[in-house]
């Protein structure tokens, strides 16, 4: 029989995947839609390299959320097939996967489903397309094959037909009997059948209890909870870590052990036992400091993005750089001996790197002896004589973070120790730090989220998963109420993969649109992001005349979420360092996650 | 309150973990049974340097499937809880777990629960010590917190008290309300409280789907069943393979895309379609081939196991040792381009390695046959004038499997390329290689066992998980029906780890005690095995005189299973091989997993 292989079973850009695929033999692919959106190749291209390598493209996927929802939503469901269909013809591909819904939007409803699948089918058949429709296993109303089935039959379109995948089948089947039913289905009505196995169970609670136990704080448990239940017991033994885990197993012991015990540290305050000195919430960045052995290029890029060198420090070759309320420190000085970085992989320490924070304390010292007590390793002052005492502390990555004040009465001034250069700053578009991302070393996501939020009183969002060409990468951003800190904290699969451990620093405009066009006429190179990705923005939302074209020249992606819209572009990678420019909207929450897997695959391109 | 942690919440040694324990400022340690066998220390050893340290010794543990089992059952747990109460007198432990038990002997039988619990606590209290009874999450009769508090309440004896475990109850609990029994307990009877969090949910079918995904006959679906009843339907479109794993997004796309391809011809087979060439399994190990720089130490070990040099190779640098049907070819010439392995990750290509198998095969020509419409590549035949051909394959890591016949009529035989020296062997003990360890690059450990399995017809046993020092391995053996070949895959979590990765030969004999002592005799070094294990094995079974002094004193380990019993020892590492002295008796299967983690801590601490 024919075989054929899902892109996203392969790891790499579109054209490795497609390669590797040839060259083991298979006849086609699936090509799925996020491989596509991220390559720089056209349609047209992508068709070409397949026939020259061989290689049919069997399927196109997914659509999804596509039946059974009201009329006007379904009506943007059509307008969204047209778009995909025409962008399937010029890719040659003849058959497209729709997912069983799993929108809130979706209806109990087989006849509604049936109806809008068959208009569906009705549009692709004008395309010369047809539709496999597939249940999945935790699809909304819709999760069975004999059910995706029964729909398919009461369709009754020539161009409608079913798809197969081993996994949602027996990941729900009780026994063989729960599979009789296929035979019953025409065989010419079955249009695709995708294969995988998977591991049995899929995970048992002793599993979970003997590989995937975390410290306090670090899981879903409430545990805290549970503590204050034992304690109006009348207990007053020892609290006792019992943590099996297969990362602590291979992390360094030291490090874990700090980690295992600043969690009964925040354990015991959530259970209201023990007095540690209170969290004090940082307001804001104060700066961000870039160490690099050579400050040219670094200098260049902050120029382009319109900052202006303002200041030097009076001891040290360390110089700041300010635009609006966005500063940038560039130290070229010797890297510190307390910024070692774990060996167990994370930002290497070599090139220009982003080593240290800059956070804005109401009480700068209250909030270092918080950290203190919670086993932050703190930092000797860096200071020359007269130089404004520096409340320091090094994040579990090795980050330095600085609790700071500027220009407050009262407090200590960091911007005191440096010396004014001449001249006054040109306006740039950037008025403040947006947010820092932070790349972590993989042993240790789970204690630097807890650190973030223990120590300094941040709040942890949800954990997020963003697919990098080369692995899968856990992204989980610590920030404060009003956003004034923004931390996403992000770690990857593959220790060794340089792209994904550059970290960056985004700055907020009220414009970007002309924030990048000041940036690409001072000379800087935005990062170019591919075509198919436009194309998709414009098969899912309306924008008004114009702006999609500007976004598609200057390589701004876009995002919506409940409260708002998204728009951020991203600089070339200086060292381990790039910047972004952002422009949050109407209350937008997010970091643009969605996004990042084509911004990462752009980024793996450029190098 | 006091702070304690389980040493296995920690990476390391025994003393590596109370160290970094110390330091971060807990005030005692949970020591795990495990952690303490695999240490070189004594059990006063370990109270000094904990008392040293600062640590209380707040609780041993644990021990296990102790209550409500018959009385002859009882007899011997009360056996092995003496020789444990004795040991934690040594350790100034005061404190024991009991784990409620998931043996199938276990009746549900409260009442006998509690009279055995008793007893227990009778006998600990003549050793001063106290006896806490925790419900598993899993616990054949016994699962929650009040069933186990009940159970000790009826008990009733003062040295017996309940543990509490965050994760046992809250991986059960369905709300708040299911925690309110807790308030219940008298304080002074909940000797101890360990806490861990975990992750929700453990795992539901859209993070089975999307991060566990495995290439068909790689996983535990019947696949190929579901393929029959899509063939039955009519089906001839394309078999697609859909996999959504994070491995394999992270391994390089090349192999990854022969992985499946391979798999699909596989399935095509099972499910009755394609024509392969059928399997030919092999019978036995021809040789096992060691690459080394420098023959001189290999040469020495092999000597002192009782190996003889009894032929060279007509052309290249390759040294033939024989001993029974035990045969070790050295070859010191420069390593084969094809012998590449990958950069993922795996054995080291510097130093000695075990780089290639002879597996004596019934047909060759027709293995060789398989193995290439199994997308294996073929090696080029390494032969001079007048060789006889062979053939050879490559596995996945890189290893060549030789397809060859030993003295055998009607087929080429490999022998026949070497020329015999003078001199006949003095007999050693050992009969012939009774299994190879091969070590495997993480990416690749499903593709390996497929490998074997499909490509040479060996049967897969179960996958065990190996608790080393460093992080946790996993194994699993590939072998004959009746142990003709038998190899062991294993696969370390960190890929830097030289000891997880070296690999090993295991000679067969029918006396290990006088293999060990005609090895040290002959100047060769055994693996030094801690006392603590003998001290173990006393409790958990009886030997007749002596016999437990001679593997005291030689440093063999033991394991029995149902079938059987098992005594191994191991000589020292010479670049990255080892060899194993085992002797089966009673149709033992395994491979003394059991004992793995001590073999390791030991290994670890003679680098």
């Amino acid at each position: 029989m024919r075989t054929s292989i899902a892109t996203v079973s392969l790891s790499g850009s579109l054209t490795e995947k497609l390669t590797a695929a040839a060259r083991a033999g298979f006849d086609g692919v699936e090509i799925f839609e996020n491989d596509l959106l991220a390559s720089p190749l056209t349609p047209e291209e992508i068709r070409a390299r397949c026939a020259d390598l061989g290689l049919g493209i069997d399927l196109y996927q997914p659509m999804r959320d596509m039946e059974a929802v009201p009329a006007g939503e379904f009506a943007r469901t059509l307008r969204r097939a047209r778009a995909k269909f025409a962008l399937m013809n010029r890719l040659g591909a003849d058959l497209v996967l729709v997912c069983s819904s799993v929108s809130p939007l979706a209806e109990d409803d087989d006849a509604l489903a049936a109806q809008q699948l068959y208009e569906l089918a009705d549009l692709a058949q004008d395309f010369g397309i047809r539709v496999a429709y597939e249940a999945l296993a935790w699809g909304r109303h819709v999760s069975t094959y004999d059910h995706a089935w029964h729909i398919v039959e009461t369709a009754g379109h020539p161009a409608l037909g079913t798809c197969l995948d081993s996994f949602h089948i027996l990941s729900r089947s009780r026994g063989p009997k729960d599979l009789e039913g296929i035979a019953d289905i025409p065989g010419e009505k079955i249009f695709f059948l995708q294969l995988a196995d998977a591991p049995l169970p899929a995970m048992d609670v002793l599993q979970w209890s003997r590989h995937h136990r975390r410290f306090p704080g670090q899981g879903g448990f409430d545990v805290a909870g549970l503590l204050r239940h034992v304690l109006r017991a009348g207990y007053d033994g020892p609290l006792s870590l019992e943590v099996f885990n297969d990362v602590f197993r291979q992390a360094e012991a030291g490090p874990t052990a700090v980690d295992a015990r600043r969690s009964l540290l925040l354990l015991q305050e959530e259970a209201g036992l023990g007095a540690l000195p209170a969290p004090v919430v940082p307001t804001g960045v104060a700066f961000a400091e870039l160490v690099t052995p050579d400050a040219e290029p670094v200098s260049a890029l902050l120029g382009s993005l319109g900052f202006a060198r303002t200041a030097r420090h009076r001891g040290k070759p360390v110089e700041l750089w300010e635009q609006g309320e966005a500063r940038v420190l560039v130290n070229t000085g010797p890297a510190l001996p307390h910024t070692r970085l774990r060996a167990s992989g994370g930002t290497p320490t070599d090139g220009t790197r982003l080593a240290a924070v800059g956070l804005e304390s109401p009480d700068p010292a209250a909030a270092a002896r918080r950290a203190e007590a919670l086993l932050a390793p703190v930092l000797p002052r860096r200071r020359a004589a007269g130089d404004a005492p520096l409340d320091a502390v090094a994040a579990p990555d090795g980050t330095e973070l600085f609790l700071c004040a500027t220009h407050r009465p009262g407090l200590p001034d960091w911007r005191a120790d440096f010396e004014d250069l001449a001249g006054t700053p040109a306006p740039g578009a950037a008025v403040r730090i947006d947010h820092l991302s932070l790349t972590q070393p993989w042993h240790h996501f789970d204690e630097a989220v807890l650190f973030h939020r223990g120590v300094l009183g941040l709040d942890a969002q949800e954990s997020v998963d963003v697919a990098d060409p080369y692995g899968l990468l856990r992204s989980r951003a610590v920030s404060t109420a009003d956003g004034g800190v923004r931390i996403p904290l992000t770690v990857g699969a593959a220790p060794a993969d340089a792209t994904a451990h550059a970290r960056h620093i985004a700055l907020a405009t009220d414009d970007v649109v002309a924030a990048a066009r000041r940036f690409t006429e001072a000379g800087g190179r935005l990062l170019p992001i591919p075509a198919n990705y436009y194309d998709d923005l414009a098969a899912r939302y309306e924008f008004a005349d114009g702006e999609l074209e500007t976004y598609r020249e200057l390589g701004i992606l876009y995002d919506r979420d409940a409260h708002g819209e998204f728009r951020h572009c991203y600089t070339h990678t200086v060292g381990r360092v790039f910047f972004e420019l952002v422009q949050r909207d109407g209350g937008y929450r997010g970091y643009g996650a969605v996004n990042a897997p084509v911004r990462l695959a752009a980024q793996h391109a450029a190098r």
